[in-house]
């Protein structure tokens, strides 16, 4: 079960799970300003405006995530998917946020710190607004290693550029570890969503999540490289040993901190290229499109089904 | 001098410093694609779109770089600063590109991963673009201590959340330390600037960099928070007795890699806030703003006085 409490209602037995915050400080707080969003509890109704969420999507890209509102909107019958919907961030543009039904999709941009901001702002945000049972799911693109580039990776623990499954903290100056483990039942649910689409492979496996894309990932095709193609083939095997078998940059902190907040949270990345072959993105557009929608389309198919879909459950939605 | 060879022209001994990479592969490969800007070395001519750069100008926000071309084009009288300025990174949101005469203006998103890959592609731009004696200002917001708000700190060194002038790369797993100080006589130069400008406040100090924006600054207001009051404020004492006067998330890495690269680098931030009142940003939209165009002031003056601005000299442009 989900981390929350257990409550009565209406004589039957529910599972209930609010949103932790850890700060005893927010409480006493007038105004929580969620700068990075544009968003206030004094300025906005954030229960109003939030209230009813239960799947929240982040990726990197503000285009795709809008593109992923669209899809959604489409695919749950909630709205015309040409419609143009609104940033709820409008006045920064730090994140890019949309919302249709029960699902709210969040850009982040590149990288752990990058991440970790949007992060404590929409872990805030669920918060203030007395969400619960919120799932959130990271959609994204990733290296593959020993994979067919297409092939989607559900995160069965994010790793360090050590291999080991932890995310690192600095707080006042000291290090404070934390573990990286996402939700097995989640992972498995995602996976048996694959199978359903059964349009492209589907995996669960390690990921390893580092800070720097080119030499953080041993690439040879940096600003700078100090390494040999055969130190970079023996660091990609030892991953592969190691479970590892996609690499991108934001799921580490965005594990560590779903779990303090207690959220159910998954990683699911197509790789985009096999990183034992090599290093730049040669695929054509067209083709990078279509893996970058594989994602969408599987987390899509999973709450249609979480959200049990009438058309869905008759064997007639579309998928 | 600044790093470089120094060659004969036209009978007069002329030093050029050239942009390093330091990367064995990459002469070796027929296109260098720079993914995350959209461009590349088989699909564009870059000698030919960048070859003329002298100023580079990065900061987080692609808005305020767009604005920031605005200004700098209408300041060196080179554009119609309410002109429409295209983004040279089209087809991709990863990061903005602007450019006006020797000036080029670059996003970098926020925090030392997202920076780093935009320096990797930038880095490798200006080699491809055969480029000489390169500048690079980060300008940017931050956190203050001890500061008046709104005051702009020119970068000493960037240090970590234990105030050490070094930043950690890590590489096929393995911890390597990189130095983070920058150009002393380029920040010099800048404070002098600030002098002419004479309308805000600017000194010279050292500048931590942090991989998270809450718990990583000793901010109350985050999802997380395990510590008191009295602990942030001791740790911030800490801070400002070892020299430092701002807390930013992208100079150590900018610092790091600017030096590997031969390029004179400094960082040019204003503060938001003095970190020991408080943690949230209260003041006013207009005066925000206004903050945030100083370090535009700034750098603006600058390249007017490097590029020998006949009306600065004359003591009647515009400031």
């Amino acid at each position: 079960m989900a981390p929350g409490s257990a409550k009565e209602k209406n004589g039957t037995r529910e599972s209930s799970s609010n949103v932790s915050v850890h700060n005893p400080h927010l409480d006493s707080m007038k105004n929580d300003i969620l700068y990075h969003f544009n968003l206030g509890t004094a300025t906005h109704d954030l229960p109003a405006m939030f209230g009813d969420v239960k799947f929240v999507c982040v990726g990197g890209s503000p285009w795709r995530m809008k593109a992923f509102v669209q899809y959604i909107a489409g695919e749950l019958g909630l709205a015309d998917p040409k419609e143009d919907f609104p940033n709820m961030c409008v006045g920064t543009d730090r994140y890019a946020m949309y919302k249709v039904g029960p699902v709210l999709s969040v850009s982040h941009g590149m990288g752990i710190p990058s991440i970790a901001i949007m992060l404590h702002e929409l872990i805030k945000l669920l918060y203030h607004a007395r969400c619960t049972d919120v799932t959130v799911v990271r959609i994204g693109t990733s290296g593959g290693i020993g994979l067919n580039p297409g092939t989607v990776v559900i995160t069965k623990q994010s790793v360090d550029a050590t291999f080991l499954p932890r995310f690192e903290q600095v707080i006042l100056g000291k290090t404070v570890v934390r573990g990286t483990d996402l939700d097995g039942d989640l992972a498995e649910e995602l996976l048996q969503c694959g199978k359903d689409l059964d349009s492209f492979e589907t995996i669960i496996g390690n990921t390893m999540c580092t800070m720097d894309f080119y030499e953080g990932q041993a690439r040879l095709d940096g600003a700078f490289c100090s390494y040999t193609e055969e130190d970079k083939q023996s660091y990609l095997r030892e991953a592969y040993a190691a479970g590892v078998r996609n690499i991108e940059m934001e799921s580490s902190v965005f594990a560590a901190m779903c779990n303090l907040s207690g959220l159910r949270a998954a990683v699911v990345c197509v790789t985009l290229l096999d990183r034992q072959k090599g290093d730049q993105l040669t695929s054509s557009h067209d083709v990078m499109q279509s893996y970058q929608q594989r994602p969408q389309m599987l987390v899509g198919h999973f709450i249609k089904k979480r959200m049990g879909c009438p058309a869905l459950e008759r064997g007639c939605c579309k998928q």
